[in-house]
C-alpha cells in the first residue's frame, strides 16, 4: 500500500468551496463535494439524543446507500433550530439538487459550528449557484479548509491500493478539535473513493473502520449534536465490485481503516490548545471492551491530562482513573510506563519519576499500562489539557 | 433547628493537630478526633477499585459500628504503596491507641495527598505521643485546617437540635478541592455527634445525608482511591436512643443531611481554581435518576464549565450534554433559564443570551431545565472551569 499526502484525487470526485460570509470574513464557509455518478453511500451519526436538523435528514437519506453530493457549511451547526432547521437542510439540499439536475435525497447536508442559532439562509442561498457552478475548481484541500471551525489546520489523509491490477484511492478529509468524543468524535468526516464496492461490504468497513479510528480517540468527553462521516464510493476506477467476502475486501478495509485512523489522529493533534499528543495503551486487560473503557477513562482524566501537561509523571492519578472506570484493577498486578520509564511496578512506586518527568518534555507521550489480570488492549488517542483549551473555550462565541 | 458557625462542639469529643513535616513546613498535617466514651460509628467509603490502605483498613474496622478515635495525616494520601501502605497504617492506628489506651480497632486512619508514594513514617511516628497528649488543646478548627490539601479553606457546619428537651450537636468538618466527583467526592468527612443514636439508625441516616449531598457534587469528575465519611455518635448528650422508627430520627436525619449539604457546598465552592459556583437544577425529567444523570452530564461537561466561565450563555453546550448523557431528552420540549433568563423555551433560542451573558457575571450561576418529560428532579452542584485549574494540577506535585 503506498501512502502519501497525494493520493487525494479519487477519480470521478469534484469539489468546490466558497465564502458565504457564516464564519467571519475572509474564510471559506460552505462547500461542495460531488461525484460525476452514482456513489454507494455509508454513513455514521452521532448518538446525542439531541441530533443537528442534517443529521437527522441524512440519517433517513442514507437508508438508500446511495448519494451524488454532500453540501456543508462550517460557522452554524444548524441544531436546536426546531422546524425551521430542517426546513433549511432540506431547502440546502433542495437547491444544490436543482442546481446540479440531481435528485434532492441524493444530497447530503451537513453543519458544523454553534449551536442553537438559525443558518443564516439568506447568506446562503445566493451562493448555491455560484458553488455549483465552480465544481472543479476547487481542490479536497479547499474544502478541508472550508469546513474547519476552531481547527488549526485542515485535515487530510489518502491510501492508494491495486486490487487485481485496478488502482483503486481513498482520500478523506475531516474536521474537528474540541466536543471530542466517540460515539462519535465531534466532527465531520468525508471519505470518497472511485472503488466500486457492494453497499452491504461499504456499511460493514466503515463499522469496522470506525470502531478502529474515531471511536478510540477523545479530547474532553464532550459528544456533539452534529458527528457525521459520510463514505461515498464512485465505482470510477472500474474494478470488479468488492463484496464481503471477495478476497480484496480485507485490503480494502486495511486502507479505509488507515485513512480513518490518520484522520481521527490529526483530530487529536489539533485538540483545543493541546501542547501534546497522547496515546494511552492499555494490555492484558479482562476484556478488549475493559482495556478500551480503562483507556477512555485515563485519556478523559482532567487531573491526568493536566499531570501530562505539567510534564509531571503522576501515575497516581493514572492509576485512580482505572480504579474508577469500573473495570478489574489489581493493584498489586498493575505496571504504569510512561515514555518508557517504569514508573510504577506491580502497583509500586519504582522511584523513577524524575526521569519520566525528563521524557514527557517530548511532545509525544505514550502511557502504557498492564493490568495482568487477562489478555485483552486497547489504545486511545487523546492530548492534553492546558490554559488554552480553557480560554479557547471560555472565549468560543465572543 | 439552630444554625451558625459556631455549633462545632458535640460534647466528649477532642481535638488535637500538629505538625509532622508531612506538608510544606509551617503547616499542621497530623490531626486526631477522639471520643471520650465509645461512640457508635458509621462510614462510607470511595467506590474506587484501587483503594488506599486506610481505606481499606477503615472498612473492615467499621464493621463493628464502633469508634473512639480516628488518625488523620494530609500531604500523602497511602495509596498504591503496597504492603508497606497497610503496615504503615495499622502501626499508625496501633500506635495512637497505645498512647491513647484504646483497643486498636477503635481507632481509624485517613490520609490524603499525593498518591504512590510510601508515608514518611519516620516523621508520624515521633509526633504521635505528642499528638495524644496535645489533646484538649486544639480546636475542631484546627483539625479541619490539618486536613487541607490543596483547599484554600476549612471547611466546617455544625447544627443544633433540641428532642425532648435534650440538646443534640452535629459537627462536621472536611476536606477537598479537586479529585471530586461522587460517589463519593473525593474528600475527607468527619461528622461527630453528642446525640446517642442507635447502629443501624446512624447506619442508615448516614447512607441517606450523603446521597442528599456528597453524591450530588462534581468538581472535575475524578474519584479518588481516600474518599472517606466517618460519622461518630458518642451519647454524650445524654438523649434517649433514637432508633430508625423514634419520631425524632426524621429531624436527626434533617439536621445531618443539612450539615452534610453544607459541607458539600464547601468543597464546590472552593473547587480548585473556581472562578463561580454553579447549581444545575433539573426538572420534569422521566425521573429522579435521569434527572441526576442528566444534571451531573451538564455539570462535568469541560464545554458547559468553560462557557460559564466566559460568561457565555451558550446553552447549546447544555443541551448537548443532556443529550449524550443517556437520559430522555425531547429538543422540542426543553426549556433552559440560566440567572433567570430563559435562553431556550421548547428547544429553540429566545435570543437573550446577551441578558443572561450580563447575568452571568454573578459568582454564582443557577442552570434550570425544564425537560418537559416527566416529574423527576435533581440538583447538583459544581464550579467552572478556569485557566487555574489546570495550573494547579499541572503542577501539583512540583
Amino acid at each position: 500500500m503506498e501512502k502519501t499526502a497525494t493520493f487525494r484525487t479519487p477519480k470521478g470526485f469534484l469539489f468546490a468551496a466558497v465564502e458565504a460570509a457564516i464564519k467571519k470574513p475572509g474564510r471559506k464557509d460552505l462547500a461542495l463535494i460531488y461525484s460525476d455518478t452514482e456513489a454507494t453511500s455509508a454513513g455514521m451519526f452521532t448518538k446525542n439524543m439531541v441530533k443537528a436538523a442534517p443529521v437527522k435528514l441524512d440519517m433517513k437519506r442514507i437508508r438508500s446507500g446511495k448519494g451524488r453530493a454532500i453540501i456543508v457549511n462550517s460557522g452554524n451547526a444548524n441544531a436546536c433550530t426546531a422546524e425551521q432547521g430542517m426546513n433549511d437542510a432540506i431547502e440546502m439540499t433542495a437547491m444544490t439538487a436543482r442546481a446540479l439536475g440531481l435528485k434532492a435525497g441524493l444530497v447530503y447536508a451537513c453543519s458544523t459550528g454553534v449551536i442553537g442559532t438559525p443558518l443564516p439562509m439568506e447568506r446562503i442561498r445566493p451562493k448555491i449557484a455560484e458553488l455549483s457552478s465552480s465544481l472543479g475548481k476547487s481542490t479536497i484541500d479547499d474544502v478541508a479548509a472550508a469546513i474547519m471551525t476552531t481547527d488549526t489546520f485542515p485535515k487530510i489523509a489518502g491510501r492508494r491500493i491495486k486490487i487485481n491490477g485496478t488502482l483503486l484511492t481513498i482520500s478523506g478529509i475531516c474536521k474537528g478539535a474540541g466536543m471530542i468524543r466517540p460515539d462519535m468524535a465531534t466532527m465531520l468526516c468525508f471519505i470518497m473513493t472511485d472503488a466500486c464496492v457492494e453497499r452491504s461490504a461499504l456499511d460493514s468497513a466503515l463499522k469496522t473502520a470506525v470502531e478502529r479510528s474515531f471511536n478510540l480517540i477523545t479530547v474532553d468527553g464532550d459528544m456533539s449534536t452534529n458527528d457525521t462521516i459520510l463514505l461515498m464510493a464512485n465505482g470510477a476506477a472500474g474494478n470488479y465490485p468488492i463484496t464481503k467476502s471477495s478476497p480484496a475486501f480485507g485490503r480494502f478495509l486495511k486502507a479505509l481503516s488507515e485513512v480513518a485512523l490518520e484522520l481521527s489522529t490529526l483530530i487529536v493533534k489539533d485538540g483545543e490548545g493541546a501542547s501534546k499528543f497522547i496515546k494511552v495503551v492499555i494490555r492484558n486487560a479482562r476484556s478488549n471492551a475493559e482495556a478500551k473503557r480503562g483507556a477512555m477513562a485515563v485519556a478523559d482524566s482532567m487531573l491526568v491530562k493536566t499531570a501530562l501537561y505539567g510534564n509531571d509523571a503522576n501515575w497516581g492519578r493514572i492509576i485512580c482513573a482505572l480504579g474508577y472506570s469500573g473495570i478489574m484493577v489489581k493493584e498489586e498486578k498493575t505496571d504504569i510506563t510512561i515514555n518508557g520509564i517504569k514508573v510504577a511496578k506491580k502497583g509500586r512506586a519504582t522511584q523513577r519519576d524524575k526521569e519520566a518527568n525528563e521524557r514527557l518534555k517530548a511532545k509525544e507521550v505514550t502511557v502504557e499500562v498492564d493490568l495482568g489480570v487477562g489478555k485483552g488492549s486497547a489504545t486511545v488517542l487523546t492530548c492534553d489539557l492546558t490554559e488554552e483549551y480553557v480560554r479557547i473555550n471560555a472565549e468560543y462565541r465572543t
